[in-house]
């Protein structure tokens, strides 16, 4: 439908093909857009990025989302590759140390805190910052972070990601009302279905939260690709007066209380 | 503590022992209120609250909280019976026939919605449109309707009381623009923990939402003797500032996605 | 781009080219889309209905909202022009008699508030009910009904309205969980900025309002056209899981607290 | 009224009569409460905390609430003073360095930003770690941090500290789930008008800020002493099952859109 026709965007975060940012960089693509993708070099090696990037025509250049100097480059490389500045730019990045160690919340080590909030949400200030200082996107430019429900009601395991997800969302608010003054550019977060990514799966009783999520929400969890469709949309010229939101992609589950599948699970255990 | 000591009170919807509004009835006169109490015909005939009007030392004033003119023979006798004007009130009052005759949601009654509308809701914009015209307020007095989460979230099986609740809240704070700066008076809803009241129990399948609210919440289930205490500090002078606010009181239900005793139940029905 | 080819979609509310659900239909029908445009009859004489019927080739079916019976002789003429089930509708009805007569909140007429109910919130239940009776929508299809801010915070004379959107909104949640359990249909509102159409011009001091809006949002105000693409997207397949959300369309006006352009008004009016 | 008598608290944040927490503490011990008063080393030099502490009959023990250290030793110090455990906490501290000097959110200094976050709501964190850690509330206990509605809804001026009561609040709720499940222990924030205290007027254009939220505010503007009553009531038993709320004290701002205040002055404006 070419909804992204003649638009240059960077992709953060694709690891494999369960990554949502994987699935954003082949819609996009899809949909006209000429893309670049990037990740920290531990991931360019462990990850298959080379295969998405031969399927998207993309160039990959490494950056590690919490150094401002690799963003700059990164995105010099990026306008040089396009010939022009950037039209929406992709953020799917998170990791909390905490969580990969099991410690839990209340025993947090805060140099890992530190950490957790330094890659999952400080990073997306920085890739903003960058954007803005060096006036590399277009007007009516879209900007998108991933985030989870977690930010505002707590799911048992989500741990420190739960406040980097709150950390990150005011950040898409604080630098909306700025880079939308100045450059027309929007910002917003989109909280999506618990997801079995790589890195979703690392999370404790991943299969447990996303058989509740999946018996709370009307529509059923929202995948990977249904989420790139969303990105899609977001990017497009159709949604420029939509920002500083914090949008739910999640088939229904933040707004039920109680549904009937929870609801008949609890009643047979009941029994 | 008297907290609510030379205060007068008008506390709408008790019914027996296990209202919310029988709660905090005796709550308040025991800070040292004034109360009048008030129900329709129907429930002064079939409840006990003549029993409830001689432990508070109160008269009973019947009111169909749907007639202007029972609202303001109301609000005159209560003044008359004070011999001042009004502090604080407690809009306890709901039904929705469509609950009553189990009919879904999707095949609605649309008189019985109207009622519905008209008896949960509507009413309170009646309630604070007689007592402002009558300019029946004390300064810095505090107005208080009692609502559920279903008016934000889902919950199966509360129906077009969801709806109402929802108007209900809206009311609050459409009146609580006005009636704050005219008066210096307050409107808040107290969004309560599901609670076993005769109300409660009319909503099919009550006991499982009680259970499923209580693995949910951490602090479990609030009751009707808590939702008496909190309504003490919203009617006394040390919440003078808190308007237009809906307050969960709900054992911290609404600001959790997922519990682990959620999570091990769903756990276990896995296996 | 074809988004929307061979959908076919019911558009309730195009007066004039003011209105919302006008520029909703254009943008429908460039997408693709088949339409069957509705209003009241007073409505279809008053306004400029038979032009936009002309550039849409689109039929005309006159239906009150408030009727079941009229719903439902248009859904089956939608149907039978079809020649097949619906995917999307618009619903962008609202009226409030006491907004019309200048009554203030605090007086507000329970005839005309019942109205004010009626027509611009229940009229949705019976839309979607009539619908989900019929089955007249297909899989993954998307309801849309226009609603405003203040259904949150509270605008002064917007009055009872703000009231009738909470409901309305309220309802899209109700409604969706059911809809999107047993037909995977999604339900959603769209909170949009103040906009000049003929009915927003009936709200006094619109154009004060709409200043204000405008010093407040980074992006400025959404204007009907920014509304009918975002329409597009909701209605396309690219949105599927999102439901039960209300969605603001503004411009970053409702995460503002206080912008720089009113600051600067501000400072200037202690001067 | 002996609210809170019996009960053991300590308070973080007093400077001088202008601060919250200095209003609290006499609010406290009028109540019945005994206290204990923290603060850091150049905080406890500069301000004017010797004289609170003499009026409050409490001990004033030096911390950087920073340091998981000093607030092992501070906890310990407390409770020997007391006797036994602790019953409330109040978190009043907040900083950021990219305030003070000026330096724009889109260009903000991460090592700036890195502290501001540290010392506005890691320390919130390190408080209740080490509370829970060495098991120091009593049941039903409660904590309660200062925050502003900046977390939601972006203020011109008030920079990274939006962001830092972000994640400030997302702790509450993080370790609000898990104090409440273990220990019966509520957290909540209280989102406070903006107040002219020492740290407040460090914001610039603060008083056209408060000229703004008093004109929106139905109820006007919430003071410190305001603050110091509403803190009273979510300390005392009659809100335990309040918890894991973001409550806001601001004479109903949050809940206001346009208020006429504000609308006649930009009426005036365009005139």
């Amino acid at each position: 439908m070419n909804l992204l026709k003649g638009k240059n965007g960077i992709i953060f975060g694709a690891l494999n093909e369960q990554s949502i940012a994987w699935q954003v960089a082949l819609a996009a693509v899809e949909q006209g857009a000429n893309i670049v993708l990037t990740n920290t070099p531990l991931a360019l090696r462990m990850g298959e990025v080379d295969k998405l990037a031969q399927l998207c025509n993309a160039p990959v250049i490494a950056a590690d989302a919490t150094s401002v100097e690799d963003l700059e480059a990164l995105v010099d490389g990026a306008m040089a590759h396009f010939g022009g500045k950037i039209d929406f730019v992709l953020h799917s990045v998170g990791m909390s140390p905490n969580v990969r160690k099991n410690i839990p919340y209340q025993q947090l080590n805060y140099d890992f805190f530190s950490k957790t909030l330094d890659i999952s949400a400080v990073s997306f200030h920085k890739v903003m910052s960058v954007l803005y200082n060096k006036r590399a996107m277009n007007e009516w430019g879209s900007i998108v972070a991933l985030t989870y429900l977690a930010a505002q009601r707590i799911v048992v395991g989500y741990n420190d990601m739960a406040d980097a997800k709150a950390l990150l969302e005011s950040e898409a608010r604080s630098f909306g009302a700025i880079f939308g003054r100045d450059f027309k550019v929007r910002v917003n977060t989109i909280s999506q279905s618990p997801t079995p990514t790589t890195a979703g799966n690392g999370v404790k009783g991943m299969k447990t939260m996303l058989d509740f999520a999946q018996a709370m929400s009307p529509l059923g969890n929202a995948d990977a690709k249904d989420c790139a469709n969303y990105c899609v949309t977001l990017f497009s010229d159709l949604t420029r007066k939509v920002t500083m939101q914090n949008l739910y992609h999640d088939g229904g589950f933040s707004s039920m209380g109680l549904s009937e599948a929870v609801y008949e699970i609890f009643l047979n255990n009941e029994h």
